[in-house]
């Protein structure tokens, strides 16, 4: 190596270490609604924590080894699947009829394609099905049995609807029941949005919807534009919040055309569009990335259970407000 | 009455007639597509037409006797559902197993409510059973039986699936079977935008979706946003093209958001929202009006079956380019 050779990569570390540029990132999310800290142990709140660490830990070493956003998101979703404590998955709330019917979608900000699924009840891993559906059919959204079916063809872990259910979320169903509404039901959900090394963003969202739904109910998380959205050239955002409302908002892509068409940041783009939501009557929150990747964490209930790694060192695990 | 209020009443008259305000107004398409001239015998062109003037007179009587926009949508829809002519309700293209799987959705742009349902089967009018979940569930978007449970508890029609099937939709799903993919598939739609003399949008749309559909595909009419959005303040959209395509891109919302965020004419949002469909591979149209009244109607394929009503005596129907 000769010596301006060796003066040449210093100056490269020592501007690389100055300019704290994000060469990838990754946020998570696993619900927003009235959590609040005098209602939590703390035994349940440092298992909220360490779930969604070790969530963003998996997304987060996938994008350090050069994969992709794609990977990351659906390995982070997995793991809130596969925890009994979030809304998604194994935990899912019940339907008014008692089962578990779960929505998921995922979108590439590369070439916008997408996939959902909404109402599965036999499916292990929701948002695998989601991204199945993306890759693998000429569709975006597929429901019910037809999607399940699907996901059988494609060789999806198959499950029955027994294993999603928990002996919290039977209790939840009973007192809803009980007030005969969904109004006061906490909703919860669980996203990602990462940015990896070449720039693409992916963002997921899965749910098992509002405790005690009735009539196939289908939620904004399956919606691309109201639970999910991604554009490079943009950003990626994953809502969390009453559903009804987020649809008629059409609160990611909201998000996403603010930066676009009035070029502002995404936080204020986010602040605007949860402002709309709870002029409605709605609330909820929000996660995301920016194509330069700045995070987006903002919420207008008591708090979200939330938390980014970024690989310029900066990183959080939050719930309340 | 005295001479000055006589001469007001003038003044306002002659004002009214200069001015060529639009009241009230009304428009609609049957589907966008490979509809080409060449192909068309002159009794089908001639049976298009007048269905489609008999659908825009009905909306536009409404409106005119000071009806609502919601009630003009719904009605003008319902003539469109129960012709064989287009692809929703009777008519409807059926899916992979040989069925009519229905999509429709409303949406009031006054209060940004919405309703929405997909997968049904044996609901005659697929856009009543959205205004009821509208106007008479907590929800915005119910599915299948779910869905179709709702409606029969709302007094709506149930039908046998059989009342839909049409020999030309059976012929279609044959040749469709034999190519073995979705691709070269006309798509169709119905949908229809008002504004009433209280200055409220409504949007509709309803459609049996795919030819050859398979696992409980959802496409974008059903979906706040892709196929369907209305807002006072931007204006009132519905779509008519490939679905996958169409939620992609948000179209429906991302018109709106291109009039709130850049200011620019319904024309040019739809133009800007139509290329980005076409540079992914997509393609369909889209019909509007805007908060002054403003009619859109625009496609990027040889043509879609639309036509509009005004309360300033414009008004025209077509098909071709």
């Amino acid at each position: 190596m000769n010596k301006s050779f060796s003066l040449l990569m210093l100056l490269c570390f020592v501007y690389s270490c100055n300019s704290n540029k994000v060469d990838f990132a990754i946020v998570v999310h696993g619900g927003a609604g009235t959590i609040l800290k005098k209602n939590m142990s703390d035994e349940m709140e440092l298992a909220y924590k360490l779930k969604l660490e070790e969530a963003i830990n998996a997304g987060y070493n996938i994008l350090e080894k050069n994969g992709s956003s794609k990977d990351a998101v659906e390995q982070t979703i997995k793991i809130l699947e596969n925890s009994e404590l979030f809304n998604a998955g194994k935990g899912s709330v019940l339907s008014n009829k008692g089962v578990v019917e779960m929505d998921a979608s995922i979108m590439n900000g590369k070439n916008l394609n997408a996939g959902a699924i909404s109402g599965i009840k036999t499916i292990k891993n929701p948002i695998s099905a989601a991204r199945l559906v993306m890759e693998k059919s000429e569709h975006v959204f597929l429901s019910g049995e037809g999607a399940e079916e699907f996901a059988r063809l494609q060789g999806l872990d198959i499950i029955d609807n027994e294993y999603f259910i928990t002996e919290t979320r039977l209790k939840s169903l009973l007192n809803a029941k009980k007030r005969d509404s969904i109004k006061d039901n906490k909703f919860g959900t669980v996203g990602c949005v990462a940015i990896d090394k070449f720039g693409n963003i992916t963002s997921g969202t899965s749910t098992g919807g509002m405790t005690n739904k009735k009539w196939n109910r289908i939620g904004d998380v399956p919606i691309i534009g109201a639970g999910t959205y991604a554009n490079n050239n943009t950003c990626g955002i994953s809502s969390t919040g009453w559903g009804e409302y987020f649809i008629r908002n059409v609160v990611a892509y909201d998000i996403s055309s603010q930066i676009e068409y009035k070029k502002i940041s995404i936080d204020l783009a986010a602040k605007n569009t949860l402002r709309k939501v709870k002029d409605l009557g709605g609330n909820g929150g929000v996660i995301g990335i920016d194509k330069n990747g700045n995070i987006l964490m903002d919420f207008n209930t008591e708090g979200m259970y939330r938390g980014y790694k970024k690989s310029d060192g900066e990183s959080e695990i939050s719930i309340y407000k």
